[in-house]
Parts: structure tokens; C-alpha cells; sequence
């Protein structure tokens, strides 16, 4: 929809990947529209995953007793978080949308997105106490999971081996989006490429560019318990 | 027990934390039954999280198009891991139990120890296909996490806000663990340190050390789906 801002924040290290691919139409599909579009491309950046001291440029508030969360919290009040902290944090801010484009690593995001998220979702940013879940700081923001995976959909059922997907979605999509107020849109998740044809490959691909189109119209999807686990 | 091999992956970034803590008992209780501790201190080794070429040293199968997981797993065979990967592997082969001591960021792991796990259980290494969850290479080991958590235990029940704590454990524990074959003792959980008193702290290491004491006779947990969600 023309005007509005989106963020992709995308970890994978080849450009001609299937990721590569996802993150590309989404791109063409979304400036098409008339959004403006940014994308971190986290593995291009070489994207710092590690939370320490070297987060905070300022003096910290106890040298002695170094309390990451703590001290992330009063930089980020005063302004004094590294500067790559506080360029993501603007793209954050700008969006309307922010898409996170990867593939699935061990149930869950690779390390150098989830270095992205526990160093600039902090708090003082993203949520407050009080000021988490529905009131969270981002809560006029959408977030959707656009995801690959290694097994194939019958072992994401809920009687597969690997259980029903929506279990690994779980801490990203309520523990993490959630918790900072995102509105969450359904994931997008592109089961087993590597083991798909190239017809069904161009399939996946072409129906994540359509579904875009549409995009705008949808409406968050409930991701609280017990809803979530069918309870 | 004398003669047991323990790897303690430990990542906090304080070592008078809480965290810390943890650590040290367990390495001092678990000295005191004459097994040989070693410690991967995460933050202290400045351990690289990035899944990159980088972790390949020899040629690359190919060099046009790059994909982490197979490289990694020719790689594997080949012996032509990065050095620091094949150390933290060897840790993990010789141990007969591994512990993960962590603060729990965003439901999970720290992206530090998110890192350690892309990295370290590659394909060849940790599983094969076929060859993975009950069947994975690590399946005569135990694993256990040992974490801390910003919420309470209120929290983390069913009807709690942020749901059962069970559910966060799911890709850990199933997905990581598991899937590597190991067999998973119950977690340790240290709910909301930094809102406890001095008195409540040191129960809860005192609980931890104590618990150790006997942790050579615990029956594994059973982590698999229906049976982990209550269905």
C-alpha cells in the first residue's frame, strides 16, 4: 500500500539462496505498491550477535557488575547505545511492517538474528515494565515470520516428529514480537526447498509475492495461550 | 560421580552474576565427586555465533553458491572445520553430560549460546539424515539446561501470562537437544533472580548444588510431542 514503511531484516549468507529469492520478490513486490522498503541484510553487515559491554559507548552505570539488561536500559535512555543499535532501532521505529526473512536454525532463528533481537528489541526501546505484550512500545507495528525449513510439513503436523510448527514459533512470535506489542501476521513458512522441485520452488516463491499484494487487507493472527496450543 | 566427564557451556557475561554462581557451585560440587569439569565460558572466549565460510577451511564444495549446512557437513567429514569449532566438538564428545548455563533472552538462548548450537551440532557431527533424534550421534549423553529468568514463576505457569515454561523449552530441548540424541534431564530453573532477596538467591544456588549431588541418578525427562504439551 503506497506509503507505507517496511523493514525486512534478512540472515542468510547467499544472496542466490531460496532466502534470496523470498527476499528479493518481496522487495519488488512491495516498492511496487509504493512502500518504502529497507532491508537489513544482517550476514552483508556482518552483524554483531553478541550482547556485552561494548553495547553501551557511554560510562556504565556499575563498571564493577556488569548487568547487560540494565545497562542496555539506561544507554538506551540516554541515548548512548553503539551506533549500530540505534540505526536498527530507527528502521524499527520507521515501519509499519517488519518482515524477518531467514532459514530455520535449530527450531528457531540463526544466532546472527538473534543477536538482532536481544540487542535492539531492549528495553527502554521495544517495551517497558510495565509496558509488555498488548502494550508493548511496538504495538501500532505488524511483524510477519517469512521462514524456510530444513524437514518437510508432515514432520511440522502436530503428530510428526517435529511437532505442529506453530510449538517453534512459539518464543519468536509470542515470547519476543509479542511481547513488545507487534501485531503478529500469519508466518510464511516455505517448507523443505532444498528438497523440492524447481517448479514447486518457483511455487513457493510466487505465492509469497501474492500473497503480498494483499497483504494490507490481513488481520493479525491471536497468538496468546492456551488458544495457541489448542487448550 | 568419579570418573564422569561434564561440559558446562556457560554464557553470561559477569562472573560475580547470578549466573555465575550457578556455575561455579556446579563446578565445585561436581570436582568434589571426582568428575572432570570443563567449562566453555562463552563471553570470556569471545565464541563467534555467526554461521559464516568462514567455519570452512578447506576448499569449498561450492564456491558460486553458498550453503551453510552443507558445506559444514562436507566440511565435517573432511576434517576442515574451523579450529575453534572442532575444540568445542571434542569438549562435546568426550563429556558424558553437558550443562547449559544461561539467562534466558527472549524465550531462548542468548545469541551467543544460539551461536554455539548453529555451529557447534552440525550435520555429520551431531546427526545425520537418517540418524537424529533417537537415533542422533550424541544419544549416550545428557544434556541439561540451567537458566534464569527475568519473569516469575507466575508468569511461566499455564494460565500465566507468558505460558507454561515448558513451551520456551520445546525448541531446546526437542529440537536441539533431542534431535541430537540427547537424552534431556529435567531443566533447572531459576525464576527471577533479580527480584529476589540475598536469602532467596542463596537458596536457590544452595538448591541447585544440592540437586547435583545426586544428578547421576535422574531418569531422563521425555520431551517428544503429544505427551510435552499435555495432548
Amino acid at each position: 500500500m503506497a506509503g507505507k514503511k517496511v523493514l525486512i531484516v534478512y540472515a542468510h549468507q547467499e544472496p542466490r539462496s531460496f532466502n534470496g529469492s523470498l527476499k528479493r520478490v518481496a522487495v519488488e513486490e512491495l516498492n511496487r505498491q509504493g512502500c518504502a522498503v529497507t532491508v537489513s541484510d544482517l550476514y552483508a553487515m556482518d552483524f554483531e550477535p553478541r550482547a556485552t559491554r561494548k553495547d553501551i559507548t557511554g560510562v556504565l552505570c556499575n563498571p564493577d557488575f556488569f548487568r547487560y539488561g540494565v545497562e542496555a536500559y539506561e544507554a538506551c535512555k540516554k541515548r548512548s547505545l553503539t551506533s549500530d543499535i540505534i540505526d536498527e532501532q530507527k528502521k524499527v521505529q520507521e515501519a509499519d511492517l517488519v518482515i524477518f526473512q531467514f532459514p530455520l536454525y535449530w527450531f528457531s532463528v540463526p544466532a546472527i538474528l538473534k543477536g538482532w533481537m536481544d540487542r535492539v528489541l531492549c528495553q527502554g526501546f521495544a517495551f517497558d515494565v510495565p509496558g509488555f505484550y498488548d502494550s508493548g512500545f511496538l504495538k501500532d507495528k505488524l511483524a510477519l515470520l517469512s521462514l524456510t525449513t530444513g524437514g518437510t510439513a508432515e514432520m511440522y503436523m502436530k503428530t510428526g516428529v517435529s511437532g505442529d510448527f506453530r510449538y517453534f514459533l512459539w518464543p519468536l512470535q509470542h515470547g519476543t514480537l509479542h511481547f513488545c506489542g507487534f501485531k503478529i501476521l500469519a508466518p510464511q513458512i516455505s517448507f523443505a526447498p532444498e528438497i523440492a522441485s524447481e517448479e514447486e520452488r518457483k511455487e513457493m516463491v510466487a505465492s509469497w509475492a501474492q500473497r503480498l499484494k494483499t497483504i494490507w487487507k490481513e488481520e493479525p493472527i491471536l497468538c496468546t495461550p492456551p488458544w495457541y496450543f489448542g487448550q
